[in-house]
């Protein structure tokens, strides 16, 4: 068979701290509102993706986490459908560098996360940020590659770039104008962690695409949300952001945070999100603030019951330490906290009094500890590829 | 000493199915928005207050639940002094029938309820519609009373009436056209019962008053709430109550308790009166409704974990049962059910599955089986008085 054309990216996971939740249009993917995210760094959270083209390959085929699945799913359609039409483009333009031939081929996907899905991270956004890079770069694409993006989860399109990025709602019926933007580097604030409170679920939460349709069709609130209170957030936020103001950038991430989930409490039937764990890790953030005068520490919470948590460098070995006061782990072993290295801290009477809640033993199973991040990257290195020669995943996978 | 003159009266508590949440101003409780409220009957839930007045008092005191309290709290004093106000002008306006003399005398005020205050339930809304329906006996005043009730506890205004109660919001800056309505009486609608079902709560949730405040003062979407989406929901909900339609009743209440709870979760710092029992009712009661494909049962909650769910007569053993199955009782004695008799009913093993929640034992204490009833009444038995001729607290209490 013929040597396939291999190509290997990573992308990043991003959460949102102006949150995204409704579509003016289900097939589009288009939103009712703009949104603005923090991209995480891939050391600790990203997808790997390899594409290859063969003209060997009979089919399209993808295989995630090792498993195949199924390549007709309508949204890994609508990119891969995009990609090679502007590929197509581009090669009539005259444009390409790329051996053009390659668009005629079958193209076999293989992707893996190095985070576990029951993370409960959306892991949709850095697998389609990561499909499109990769099938961009494997059919010799280049531009604007985040409006294919979102067309495979909203979401995806922020996960296109490192640092902060908003996702620009648009204002045209096709979409074009629905695109990511990045709002700066990320080495704009170098001082930003990032901290991932894993809940132990008890049980899946509704998926975001039917709960937010639900919640288009029938709150009243979301309705409002996105008219008339976003567009102000966004602002503010972007401000915020510029201006590294972390007291202002905490508040606004905690409100927009509940504001998101009060709109699924009322949408009807009611969505729910957050548990009990993540109601006491709200309490415990504010109480904490409260403590020391001022906010040192956000909370946000995506469609799920893990927090988020964004606080400077200085506050993490407290915090941290906080947590595992109030939510002692399983083993007092070094298991607890994975990613980048937190210190050790000790705790004051006074702190533990003046947060003063019933500790909630294994409420939390671990922590991810990870800061501000690049936008997706080219895996140089050969032996990362997660196809074979042969074009089919390799046995480590 | 003198013999002291003496009323006893009886009041009841109301539960809203359009919720009261945030005022326009503190001082003269007036609300942003108008609410509905359905009088629940006092044969299972009422204050009983006695009032005497007498020559020989000293001072004005009060006795809640067999303790002296502080009879100098504001709010108290808003409707002692707002009752004696409207005597005088009665008297001044030759009127009145009473010996009018009283008006200088001290009065000696004694209120206990016949249910528990770790019900959860608001209490101090009977309890201030039967110190100012007792006090009005008393100095001999008639006419509109909600007003005077509404500067004790907004929601008392209300227990004002029995059946079905609308607390117009008023625009007047003095509060004078801010009272509550009889939408139906009590007899209205038979066939309508209520189940509050009493939570297991951990902890004592943040009051209403200043909850209310900072509600007003943070969430954006609280004002968009009152200003554009209580107005028509209060046409609505006349029209449904009139029409005795429990579809769109029933359906309306779930909408305006899970929005009030939005709007609490929309509050910086957030608050928190459902907990996980809560949630699983909600999900319960979806899930029930679901299976027959129509709206049989409706919650709703106040500023607490309990839910007040409203039936229909036909579905009450059922429904009971259903409860029982998923909150497996600490005991399977009779004491799971107070109040109405509850027949008994068997579930089929369709609706158990499809319900389909995990069972939480011990998650409700009990349930109180009632229904609508009536306003404010005097108690012509004078054994019942619980002051004594002394005009201190008969011993019994």
């Amino acid at each position: 068979m013929d040597k396939p054309n291999i190509v290997t990216c990573t992308a990043p996971v991003n959460i949102a701290v102006i949150k995204y939740w409704g579509k003016r249009n289900e097939e589009l993917i288009l939103p009712i509102n703009s949104s603005l995210s923090v991209t995480l760094h891939q050391e600790q959270l990203k997808t790997t993706t390899t594409v290859a083209t063969s003209r060997s390959f009979q089919d399209d085929r993808i295989w995630l986490n090792g498993k195949e699945e199924d390549i007709t799913h309508p949204r890994l359609q609508s990119c891969l459908r995009e990609i090679r039409r502007l590929a197509r483009k581009r090669r009539n333009d005259g444009g390409t560098a790329v051996d053009s031939t390659c668009l005629s081929h079958k193209v076999h996907i293989c992707s893996v996360n190095n985070f576990p899905t029951a993370a409960g991270l959306a892991s949709s956004a850095a697998g389609f940020a990561c499909l499109v890079y990769s099938l961009a770069r494997v059919f010799g694409v280049e531009g604007e590659l985040s409006g294919i993006a979102r067309q495979g989860s909203g979401s995806a399109c922020r996960s296109m770039y490192g640092g902060f990025v908003q996702w620009v709602m648009g204002q045209q019926d096709d979409g074009k104008d629905s695109v990511a933007q990045q709002v700066e580097l990320e080495t704009h604030w170098p001082e930003l962690r990032i901290l991932v409170l894993v809940a132990s679920a008890e049980r899946k939460p509704i998926g975001s695409t039917s709960g937010m349709q639900t919640s288009v069709q029938t709150s009243c609130l979301l309705k409002h949300r996105a008219d008339s209170v976003v567009p102000g957030r966004m602002v503010e936020m972007i401000e915020a952001v510029q201006r590294k103001d972390f007291p202002a950038f905490a508040e606004l991430t905690m409100k927009d945070s509940n504001q998101f989930h009060a709109t699924c409490l009322d949408t009807y039937p009611p969505i729910f999100y957050l548990n009990s764990v993540s109601h006491q890790v709200i309490n415990l953030v504010h109480r904490y603030n409260r403590h020391y005068g001022e906010t040192r520490v956000a909370y946000t919470f995506d469609a799920g019951p893990n927090a988020v948590i964004f606080t400077l460098q200085q506050h993490v070995p407290e915090f941290v330490q906080v947590v595992r006061h109030f939510f002692p782990p399983e083993t007092n072993g070094g298991h607890f906290i994975k990613g980048l290295d937190v210190n050790n801290a000790d705790l004051s009477e006074e702190l533990k009094q003046s947060i003063g809640l019933e500790p909630t033993p294994k409420g939390i199973s671990y922590i991810i500890s990870t800061k501000v991040g690049p936008g997706p990257c080219v895996v140089d290195d050969l032996t990362q590829h997660l196809l074979g020669s042969d074009g089919l995943p390799k046995k480590t996978v």
